[in-house]
């Protein structure tokens, strides 16, 4: 169980199923929470000790128009800036986006003011704008630790595909422009929190935009590619991620892990999968060393898309997400 | 060719094939050392520049039952003191295993004390109580490295299933209670070598029981995970285990290697693979750092099992098998 | 982009495909150069900001006969000193292969002198004669790391298969016998330059044949096997082989890479390809750390056969190809 320094007891994790897809262009991501429960997660995490709070998946899909007529996936109706319209245009679906994102952030809070360490299961990354606000809401100290082949950071002007499951950090870093008008697009976002820049680190980028390594550059990010873990073994690499987004062992870690970090032979069934990526045995550690620092405060599991593979590559993926969540919340080997 | 330290020259193998199966249900594992002998182990050996004794397989499966009427798979006519009789009631073909270990012991011992070094082929992991024993009565400052994705130290009270094959270490390290009377189920295994805790190291263990952990930490006893292999790299975990039980470097070893250490991608056909195990270098890494030491004096190759997977799936184990105990045996790269 | 210090801007590579087979039996090992370059290699290294020079694929498989009336793949009309006579008839295609790989080595010269940067696809690996011979004319410092299952070091007398592509390191390291006549087979080979045993290094050797071994003890020749690999890291490991052959950080660097390094199941489509070789990673983090150095000045990428493997495994093979040669030529993560 778990040794966790900063949860009041019982321990007690909120699971949240965000079956939610509207950040990238794939079908099927909606449905990785459904399967992550299905394959026991519930009664998995009970048995390492403990308490769980399900309510439920989200209904986001769902998401009612708001008064004004925004629909989920159009910008119509909304006073944009010119100036920024051209950008502002290219993204897909970002009204939606950014209500699902703003009642995750509300659920995330709520969970995490009560003690509870919540675990958010996705659904695409976009999400993690919610849950990272959430966390930032209940713990101002906490830092990000990011597992991804991606670095998602790509600004309203740098985005190639619009997708904003690219974008989240953006957003919580503050590098996009400030809405020019309360009525514009990007003002849908000002509910988003800030996390410095220093409180951020990567771990498995291996397929970075142009654009996201100036970014990365620009703001001083601190991110371990692959190259990284080839070069220094993944012991070493959790360590010096720690030594900077943590150097005194004692903010809170909320740590958003991306399935598409493990190779894909770990885990083929996602969106964006990329090779090079994570080994089982290194996923694993990374969720272990997190957990044996008792600083966590919140988890995300994103990307599992059960739509894009086949059945087996499916329960493969499946699989090692639990195992991941189990890892992280104080399953070891010994 | 081995620059053994220990052996007398012409320095010289014994294959001890040993066809068992009766520490664990599923059929198969018997049939293991004939295939590794088929596979050309025996010449692969020789061609190290090993002197090679081989007297063909052991008949263990045909033991004839004892005098006193005990058959190989009951505890009829034994008397059990009532107050251990639940315990080991749950134990699989105890006296069977037991007999059979106890030959295995004083054949590994006579080659042993012969000069030789006794290679034996599993069969399940049970025999290790043998092949033990053997090594310790004929070198009684032995250490013992032992590779395996399961601590096989489960006690006659902590084992779940009963089978023997996951209990070696608990009669070794003396775990169990004392036999109530000479007569009794526990007093099969007094003829088991005492091994000391401290001349105990693992490496590989990734799925132990509960229980199982309880005993390790209680007697302190040294075990790399794989997460430790992962943290540290396999060139440090070797490094860090022979520190832990050969401080001096002056301590004959026995090499117990389950091949269900390896991953199962490398090594699928066995009866309990798990995920996250040791990769086909790691494995050959192990054999190779222990054979520089000059220092092996007796190896286990066990659980291969041929009966559990496909043609291709049984050579590849098979030939990996034969291929980890040349590396023992002191093939090189280089 | 590359920040290559030897080079003048602006930086440009010329690629030479050396559909050549000749230095061992295998069919189909000459069209790798035509798949990689179909690959879109060549843009693929312009969109790295190199500037490209590429006149077609070489046409050696339809080099005429010389005036004296030597075949290809014999030695007839050649004056053979007697006493070399049995060991040189053991070569396969001599004549040949000297003739082809001199051309090669004017070519790689030319390209070299006129400040560009080689990138010879082969082809089976008796081509690096030419191509280090190249090198070696243009930066008489230069120093080779070279990448192989193995060492391809046979001399005349060690070979078992005659296979030239098994052997051009013996004729780089002038190991074999001088020509006892100008007109004698060896002679054909004079032309080789001469590369110190202390400018090579090797990394990822798993398959070295008895001779070689002794080759490499009694000429003190540095090699890092995939034990060393797993004993240090690749991270340490590619410290260590830039020590040994280029201390001062000064040398210029030709890397020679057969596909073969790599472990079958990353790049199955190759002629001699061996268990437990370099991962998809450690591949490439070889060739992104020769890049660090800001001294490639050659490469080659050998031993792609797109004849010995089901369509997908040559789709992998070739794609991790270009990915290796990207990456020396400054492809980075992040
Ligand atoms: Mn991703
Ligand atoms: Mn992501
Ligand atoms: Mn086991
Ligand atoms: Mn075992
Ligand atoms: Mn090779
Ligand atoms: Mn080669």
């Amino acid at each position: 169980m778990s040794s966790n320094n900063l949860l009041p007891s019982p321990k007690t994790v909120a699971i949240l199923g965000c079956p939610f897809s509207g950040g990238q262009p794939k079908p099927g991501v909606d449905k990785g929470p459904i399967h992550l429960v299905q394959a026991g997660l519930i009664n998995q995490v009970e048995e390492l000790g403990w308490h769980v709070v399900f309510d439920g998946h989200h209904q986001f899909e769902g998401v009612p128009p708001p008064s004004n007529g925004i629909q989920g996936n159009g910008t119509s109706d909304v006073v944009v800036d010119t100036a920024l319209d051209a950008s502002i245009a290219r993204l897909r679906s970002p009204l939606l986006v950014a209500q699902v994102c703003k009642s995750v952030a509300s659920a995330v809070q709520a969970h995490a003011e009560m003690g509870r360490l919540p675990v958010t299961l996705g659904g695409d990354h976009s999400l993690a704008m919610g849950t990272i606000s959430g966390t930032l809401r209940a713990y101002d100290q906490a830092c990000v630790i990011w597992i991804d082949a991606h670095a998602d950071i790509n600004t309203i002007y740098s985005t190639d595909t619009g997708n904003i499951h690219g974008m989240p950090l953006s957003f919580l870093l503050k590098l996009n422009p400030p809405a020019p008008s309360p009525d514009s697009v990007l003002a849908k976002f000002d509910w988003v929190s800030h996390l410095p820049a220093e409180r951020l680190v990567y771990i498995g980028l291996r397929d970075v935009d142009k654009g996201e390594k100036e970014i990365l550059k620009k703001h001083s990010i601190k991110a371990f590619s692959m190259h990284d873990v080839d070069r220094y073994g993944i012991g070493k690499v959790v360590e010096m991620a720690l030594d900077h987004v943590n150097p005194q062992r004692d903010r809170p870690i909320h740590l958003s892990f991306d399935v598409d970090a493990l190779d894909p032979s770990v885990a083929p069934s996602t969106g964006t999968p990329v090779r090079g990526g994570l080994t089982f045995r290194e996923g694993h550690y990374i969720c272990e060393a997190i957990h044996e620092t008792g600083l966590l405060v919140a988890l995300d599991l994103m990307e599992v898309n059960p739509a894009l593979a086949d059945a087996e590559s499916v329960r493969q993926t499946v699989t090692v997400g639990c195992s991941l969540v189990r890892s992280a919340l104080g399953e070891t080997l010994l």
